[in-house]
């Protein structure tokens, strides 16, 4: 069983998953603006052979708490928070190895710009970005770019579909490899008969091209996709490289990750095709006591109200107004409901509240623990099918400080973590023995293909 | 009378102003996307006291030469050009001083996500940020973005004005200086009373806000803007803190300048509200026949062809399909007119031809000698108005090489060239004594007090 993926899991804003945490007296975070708080984390993630940073993002201040965005405000839920990409563009020279993958959402760019953004990151970088690609589940965010109102969930997915095949034709379809001959005897820098126009045609868009940006090193960059909805799960299935879960147990996860594995064979690509990164936290002691101590001791920081905040915004329930002990069941919400059957299968006879909610939301994907208890779970979920970890944090970088001090050196000699990365680019390092460039079962490459037939 | 402030002109691309130089052995810039190159270009303007790096950028190819793009391929005329954003995102970290001025069109970003990633570039480089402010005259750009065709030029200022005023309302009138209290203790991040959204309602753009970052050290980069038409200059006096121009003489720049400054002050700013950047070339030799040597070695590399595309694709005139001897007249073209009379008073007798035309307008602004003539040239530069230079290359970094270890010191000991650096952000460097941030009589805060009255 080859090892783990690690990434860090944060965003280019104060206060990220545990809210209240950026109170800590340890907590850089509150420094999110300044480049020397990300390259001392970059270059902490690859002292620990990390993997990657992924980022996450937010484009919008939605007033779901209490019907006001003030908390939100008052406690930096996301927000202010800074553009990920330009971020991951400054930390290039900082790092050697580190993957470098970012949050964009198909409202906030054109295709023809973004694919251009991207390819210079590629490029510059020399194929160390990945590209996790959402549809935005904000109103605040969709009102900030013109629209009325957020678009609804299958028709963002519809969107999505032509936004990535838009991108595909100027990363894959509009330069051949051979294009650039860079002959200065000949005074030819590329082949005019290598590059080509895309004239996309569809419902939203309409890009003549040819790409402004020549191939970059992955060409396209690592796709990653984070829904959990069935159309979601269906676009992951079809166009990611990596899909992001929270699941609650590794049981859970494998569920889970069988459906996207079979989906992703049914989509014409190999069940391996498709990698599964596991959002987890860990609070580490070099004993179970420590370990808890610890966990107490940060747990004060922590804001149960921004908490609710976060986990209102998601599900669109303001938290704010309703009376915490009420029973989840109160509320017809698919999401809702199976978790009400997933906690109440867990604490036999007690019904689930929303306090509840909150919480396992928040902390189900935490484990407090000695660095071999850790080590011990975390080859429950890679057996469960689990290839990698977005690691979130408690403090930045005291958690990710901690996990690569303490729990990395028990992963390496258990054959869980890497001990070393591997050459090439963030493509041929996830998929070790593979090309730079997706291979000819993603559909961004069959299409060429079609295309030339 | 103050030092003259120096850029280096250049583009995230292989051939910028002097096409052909690619093929010089010495030319890096075919590596130019390869974060090397920029970072050592970076760190020499910086030993240079170079005050900024000036970067260009093209969004289409046009087929504007022999009715086709091929020629623009072959010899990489501004093709590929990568994202100039991420370019000056990746140098962040590599340079401590140097201004990363980039061009952005109204065309490739909403502003809402626009002013975003300016906000994290002002906020990562601590203020070292410049916009240059672009409407696009190319058609195939236009196109990329989903337009039918390029947008009238008086109506493409017209969106320039809304964009601006969205990006001003972003990062001038969302966030109150005091919002940030980072405060622990009472775990208050921001004061919500100090965030305010900015409900633009727009002909183009309707964007509540609030502005998804904080404000950064300028909240607003530095305003560069290059338009030399009326509407265009009208633009600059009313908007920019620099702007660009090319003229072909002093006494030229002179005119311009004085027009310029008059209608900077009719809009309420002080004449010294903005910076004149002339584009300047030089081809340095410790003797005047050393000198000229070198521009003749230099010379030989260049495609006159390849400056013919160039001017066709500006000027809109398809040079490729012309006869190089016609004269200039035969065009009813008012720039063309301009250029003709301009020609013509400097060589009596001569009628300007289209091959004239085209040299006139790559090389009027190069000058070849040895340091201390380049010395009295930009002195008469200076005399005439110029603030500042932005210096085009004939190879990279070679030209800047040779320019600031030979004719900075002679400039230097003239007072002409700055020795240190003064401190603080981009504004403060180029503006000495005054505010990282605009002053009150840029609209940009005016509006705001109009606001707040």
């Amino acid at each position: 069983m080859r090892p783990l993926i690690f990434n860090a899991f944060s965003m280019a804003s104060v206060s990220h998953v545990y809210h209240g945490m950026w109170t800590h007296p340890r907590s850089e975070q509150i420094r999110h603006d300044s480049l020397s708080t990300w390259t001392h984390l970059a270059r902490l993630l690859e002292r620990g052979r990390f993997d990657g940073l992924f980022l996450a993002d937010a484009l919008g201040l939605d007033p779901t708490y209490r019907g006001s965005f003030d908390l939100y405000v008052e406690q930096a839920i996301h927000f202010p928070c800074n553009d990920p990409a330009i971020l991951c563009a400054a930390l290039i020279g900082a790092t050697e190895h580190l993957g470098l993958m970012f949050t964009s959402s198909i409202l906030q760019a054109h295709p023809f710009a973004f694919a251009r953004a991207v390819s210079t990151l590629d490029h510059l970088s020399g194929g160390r970005v990945g590209w996790n690609i959402v549809t935005s589940t904000s109103a605040a965010a969709a009102r900030n770019f013109g629209l009325d109102r957020l678009v609804e969930h299958d028709a963002r997915y519809d969107w999505a579909d032509e936004y990535v095949d838009v991108a595909y034709k100027l990363w894959e379809h509009s330069w051949r490899d051979d294009a650039i001959q860079a002959d200065t005897q000949a005074r030819v820098y590329a082949d005019p008969a290598g590059v080509r126009r895309i004239d996309h045609v569809g419902a939203r868009y309409r890009v003549p091209g040819p790409h402004a940006s020549s191939p970059s090193p992955q060409r396209t960059p690592l796709l990653i996709q984070a829904g959990s909805s069935r159309r979601g799960r269906a676009f992951a299935a079809r166009h990611a490289e990596a899909t992001f879960i929270v699941s609650h147990h590794p049981d859970a996860a494998r569920v889970a990750i069988d459906d996207l594995r079979a989906q992703t064979v049914a989509h014409g690509r190999r069940a391996d095709d498709l990698l599964i990164f596991q959002g987890l936290s860990f609070v580490v002691g070099s004993t179970e006591e420590e370990a808890q101590r610890r966990a107490r001791e940060l747990d004060a920081y922590v804001s149960t109200e921004g908490l609710a905040a976060h986990v209102a915004r998601d599900l669109g329930i303001d938290f704010g107004l309703l009376d915490p002990e009420r029973p989840v069941s109160d509320f017809p919400n698919e999401g809702l409901q199976g978790f009400a059957r997933f906690f109440e299968e867990a604490h036999p006879g007690q019904r689930a509240r929303l306090a509840d909610l909150v919480n396992a939301m928040s902390y189900s994907s935490r484990f407090v623990g000695t660095p071999e208890q850790i080590a011990d779970r975390l080859a429950e979920w890679r057996a469960a099918g689990v290839d990698g970890v977005n690691l979130a944090y408690q403090t930045t970088p005291g958690s990710f400080e901690v996990f690569i001090d303490h729990v990395m050196p028990v992963l390496r000699a258990r054959g869980l973590a890497q001990h070393e990365y591997a050459p090439g680019t963030l493509r041929e390092k996830l998929f070790p023995g593979r090309s730079a460039r997706l291979n000819a079962r993603h559909p961004a490459v069959r299409s060429q293909a079609a295309l030339a037939a």
